[in-house]
């Protein structure tokens, strides 16, 4: 079926039928690689919704307020900022929140539960109601909009990241878009960063939920920049069926289509946050197959691609495989030592627990590509995971030493 | 109770009485400050003896040996050598161990079983067995030899780590000695790194076990360098009795004095690897007060310790607290926002949950210090806990993008 999902260059969250978006410079974002930070993305017509957030203990104000709203399975619209995290404020996190979505709920004139927020950036200082009161009017929405909204979301990544998608559903063309930010404070087991994705298919709210999760937890749940975790990550799909599709029912070739095509997007926008991390030169791939367990696989696939000592032995091109056995051996996955094989770029470096004469400079040449591939056999059993990770640079540490001074 | 434990300078695991040690090299360690690379400690005399040991599923070779005989109770010796750690060699690895620990045995004219082996270095090489045949009998024993078996167990380490303590026990005066060596793979949740102690206090093993357990617990136990754990990481301690004071019984003034210095060495040892860890330009020191649970003070407090974003803010000497509240959130450990007090070198950031405006340039200058304190009070019980981390330096990952090559 693969075929059948083209990847339409140039998209993003506008491309699904029925989507505007616009942003503004509200003066929030002091820093990075573009100055747009208050971002609107609007469906002209009621759209299921769903939504997976961080974990954290700690959180936003703006994803307290989310996570509450898309409960109901419906939304007209997503607000951004950029700039200020709009979490450790106390109260005020929430009020913010609720009066920046009033705001948009009036220009709008649709109700104020139908509107999410996102915010990313500082934390610890509050929203500069201020400067949103101000901006919010001048955001103009349009079918072009969504890159300006992608470029609104940015912190400090050198890049916007977009996809868009076309399939046909019940005869009829329909659209996957989407767009995210990463760089920084991202680490699995949690929905990572801010992604949104949009689609003119129809598609009942539980369903939808349903298939974000599965795509959110191979794609930006498989994902390591720097082992923290985001106060404010969040993942939001809203299907408006503005593409004249018949609904997509569970258990269908259709259905099944559809979380294809949303995979590929989750997983392309999670791979482009990764290749942009902060500081980033390298992006590596671990592979574990043969483990016991699905649970098993991902912990170690997870782990071995969040090690900061993995990670900087593929900064520096350095077939230290020894690394990868330390992070393996941690990760509370179970192991049989003398099961285990390693393989990175396709050279078998060990097997069945033991060392194999390698060429070492001819592993450490095929290491200065832009990609590395790591892959363990645990030779347990079938399951098996992909995770990604980000290398760790001297320029990472340069980024992150002064981020607010 | 503190005054009676004195520091003896220049003291080292050859200070209690009946210690002997001494080191050569051996040719195995091509790399780093020191070229000591195999090392021997013996008591003259049968010796109580416990060790804790890494956690990971990944496990050297010398790491198996020890632990299986350290189950005794008893032992004479400890053989070391950095530059390699015997690790992902498949059987070879424990092969290797019995050999080592079966030529210092017949040497030393002891059993094997009372031998016990740590090695430190490079994964995935096999001992090499020439030339340790070749080292060990050049090892010259002697009462000052601490401090050569102190330098012997250094692989990326600037300076050896040494400690001795004087205390009175039943009119006796008593010693611990102790040394440790660190640098890197260094995270809390088990035995970290290798450390040595000896005493010539008397002291059965199951108690010695009992009071290293508790030692270890709050000092190797509660460090972090980069968040990841060694295959090789263990602490063992040797107790000979050699001064002559009466065996220390559970639950007297004596075990209390006695675990003091043991915890007392021990704290003074995790620091130190902390202070010089790979890359490190300052330490910090992360309390948590006022959690609901011991587990949940120490949960939080080793994971703000062990934050990447955490450590590249305390190396630019940056205020980014709100990485302090990501890490503590992210940690696992019970925390009610609105209940949460934040300081930094005394100075509070947030009470309530709620920011507090505080002098950031005062801040920043008093960061800019060689120690950092944060302290976290979550308002929920009375239970405490304290980690120490060092800082995330482009020198850190400049030395580890090239270990191998």
């Amino acid at each position: 079926m693969a075929q059948e999902i083209e990847v339409l260059q140039g998209g993003g969250v506008t491309t699904p039928q029925g989507f505007l978006a616009g942003a503004v410079y509200a003066g929030i974002k002091t820093y990075g690689e573009d100055k747009l930070d208050l971002g609107l993305l609007v469906s002209d017509r009621p759209a299921s919704a769903a939504g997976t957030f961080s974990t954290n203990a700690i959180l936003s104000g703006s994803v307290r307020v989310s996570r509450q709203r898309i409960t109901r399975g419906t939304a007209r619209a997503v607000v951004v900022n950029s700039g200020c995290a709009n979490c450790c404020v106390g109260e005020q996190g929430i009020k913010d929140a609720l009066e920046t979505t009033a705001l948009v709920a009036r220009t709008l004139g649709i109700p104020q539960e139908e509107v999410l927020i996102c915010s990313t950036g500082i934390i610890g200082v509050e929203l500069p109601m201020g400067l949103i009161r101000e901006g919010l009017p001048k955001i103009t929405l349009s079918r072009e909009g969504g890159h300006a909204f992608a470029r609104a979301i940015m912190t400090t990544d050198t890049r916007p990241k977009e996809i868009a998608l076309a399939f046909p559903i019940g005869g009829k063309r329909v659209h996957i878009g989407g767009c995210a930010k990463g760089a920084g404070m991202v680490h699995p087991n949690m929905a990572t960063m801010l992604a949104f994705l949009t689609t003119d298919a129809a598609i009942a709210p539980p369903l939808l939920r349903a298939m974000l999760k599965e795509a959110v937890d191979v794609s930006f749940n498989m994902i390591d920049v720097d082992n923290d975790q985001s106060t404010n990550d969040t993942v939001l799909v809203l299907a408006n069926g503005a593409a004249g599709a018949p609904p997509i029912q569970p258990d269908t070739p259709q259905a099944s289509l559809f979380q294809q095509a949303l995979t590929q997007a989750c997983l392309f926008l999670a791979q482009e946050i990764v290749r942009d991390a902060e500081g980033a030169t390298r992006v590596f791939e671990v592979t574990v197959e043969g483990a016991r367990t699905l649970a098993d696989a991902r912990l170690a696939a997870r782990t071995i691609a969040s090690s900061t000592l993995v990670k900087a032995a593929i900064h520096g091109g350095d077939p230290n495989w020894g690394r990868v056995m330390m992070a393996l051996g941690k990760s509370g996955a179970q192991v049989e030592e003398g099961k285990i094989a390693l393989y990175i770029n396709g050279i078998c470096i060990m097997e069945g627990g033991v060392p194999i004469p390698y060429m070492r400079a001819a592993l450490a040449h095929s290491m200065k590509g832009p990609k590395v591939h790591i892959r363990v056999h645990l030779g347990l059993g079938d399951a098996r995971a992909t995770a990604w990770g980000s290398d760790l640079t001297e320029a990472y540490v340069t980024l992150n030493s002064s981020y607010t001074t």
